[in-house]
């Protein structure tokens, strides 16, 4: 198939388009928002493949389970929701113990009591390769959604923690096998492999920033450069980003000349760092960095603007202008 | 693994046995309950997976599109709720065409119209096989949810329309190609393959059934035997089903001989008819069977009864009873 990930969605949403009553919100953000009784609810849904999304050899069955809620969880955290309810569609293989997918819903469990929401059921199938597809349910006060679409020209461009640690666990768990074993003796190697494993959702950061008041918030799952163009190609506008601000893993640093890999590079085009990335007013800015630090302890980056038009531009330490290209993750690349 | 599918789903609701704070029913029945604001949602999940449930070159992308909805939907008529929304996650293998992906998301869409939800987000992402996995969320008044656990001993087991053409059409479509053609050029042939390809969701005769007072309720996904013996499960209840009353699928009992099938088998055993099985009061069969008929022209037929104790019985025309084995399709057999 010829098509990209952006250009299928952009097909079916086109096939899709037309009167959809109750919803508010679909096709094209992190999440749907639909009406529910007297309220809104947060509808999304993310699936893993086993050999596309992950190896069985190379995560644990516990950190799998938990990972397969935890990025459903991040897109709540994206519309600033509380999620509430998981459902789990699952494919196993016959060589899958039983005792591995005890271990997978064991992670699941966790999960969902780490963030507060329920595992109400699912569907259990025969498959040639492992098969996760979660579901999670969430609620929000009505019209408190943020979406994608209402970033400003001049606005911030925020994102919180730090970036490209868990695209540096990819490239670790790729390495070969002898720089892979010293990067394991080293702290900035497991580090690196624990953010690919075990990503955190930032729920209550996202809801601290909705109160400040952001204009548009995603997650960072496919990366900053193409998350960003995402963000802009919803809210019809482009933007600014100084490679130089944007605040690269210290594990990634730590580690990038043992791997071989351009660190910032890395911070701006890996994927699954499960991270914040919002648009805010300059008079906002101070507010939301104080108040994440003093109730999370998670820093915020200022890392560009939002600008006019819809290019998106890379500024070098440099001062050089590139454009920012999009090659985060694909799933059809 | 050695587990059934009905074996890891007890195992998978021990694991997750605990405080779930606003559900009011979840693993166990054919869609969970939850509290939603003032009211009550429903939330199910059902995965397709090529090579498992369908076969790419045996049903159409519009014909598995509508189905993968229909499926979920069914799930809810089986709690007598309303389909509002749906999520679509999809895995597709690159050899699959653009052409392909639009057909089977046009399928979804018309069943969505058809059944009044609206398709409002999901997933796409690279597999070696098409896999969907579909999740619906739907409506109930509170308190109204039909379960699979209020069968009384004494009450009438019902179904609606006809059983095993489903089963029939999978048998036509694996037997030898001179079968088939012959089969093909026949009514029965057609209704058969139609019957497996282009499934019927009961979501008014279920809330109809609900409106009159059937004490349970599921539909017929995994087969008679089997879907009853899940009911009964859950009311801790037995049954005594009356092999001679269970109304075969005219289709297949035309066709029954040239494909060498026996029909009662098929219709007891076989699976993916997506009727109705419910328990009912004998003083509100009539009444039950009277509107159905009246408002939709469905058919409502007593099989059999709930017993006391745990056994489920088939009897013979012939009067002989034999145990009642729950042989439908297992998705791990």
């Amino acid at each position: 198939m010829e098509l990209s990930e952006d250009e299928l969605i952009a097909a079916i949403r086109k096939l899709l388009a037309g009167e959809q009553p109750g919803v508010a919100l679909w096709i094209g953000d992190d999440a749907a928002v639909v009406e529910a009784g007297t309220g809104q609810q947060i509808l999304t849904t993310d699936m893993m493949i086993e050999g596309v999304h992950f190896e069985r050899g190379s995560i644990s069955a516990r950190d799998l389970g938990a990972k397969a809620i935890v990025v459903n969880v991040s897109d709540m955290a994206a519309m600033a929701a509380s999620p509430r309810y998981a459902l789990v569609s699952i494919g196993l293989p016959r060589d899958v113990e039983a005792s591995w997918v005890v271990e997978l819903y064991g992670g699941m469990r966790a999960a969902c009591d780490e963030y507060a929401l329920s595992l109400v059921g699912g569907d259990t199938n025969r498959s040639e390769a492992v098969v996760l597809s979660v579901t999670v349910v969430g609620e929000v006060a009505p019209g408190r959604a943020v979406t994608r679409s209402g970033a400003q020209p001049g606005d911030l461009i925020v994102v919180t923690g730090s970036l490209g640690a868990a695209a540096g666990g990819l490239a670790l768990s790729r390495a070969p096998r002898a720089t892979a074993t010293r990067a394991l003796s080293q702290p900035w190697g497991r580090e690196l492999l624990d953010a690919l494993a075990r990503p955190i959702a930032r729920v209550g950061e996202a809801q601290t920033l909705a109160q400040v008041g952001v204009t548009s918030m995603i997650d960072l799952s496919d990366g900053l450069a193409k998350d960003l163009s995402r963000l802009c190609a919803e809210s019809d506008v482009g933007a600014r980003v100084d490679l130089g601000k944007v605040p690269v893993a210290g594990a990634l640093r730590d580690g990038a000349v043992a791997l071989g890999v351009d660190p910032v590079e890395l911070a701006v085009g890996g994927g699954e760092d499960y991270e914040l990335l919002a648009t805010i007013d300059l008079t906002d800015l101070e507010r939301a960095r104080g108040e994440l630090d003093e109730r999370f302890g998670t820093s915020l980056t200022d890392v560009g603007v939002i600008t006019e038009g819809r290019g998106l531009v890379a500024v070098g330490v440099d001062g050089r202008e590139t454009p920012l290209r999009p090659l985060g993750w694909d799933h059809f690349a």
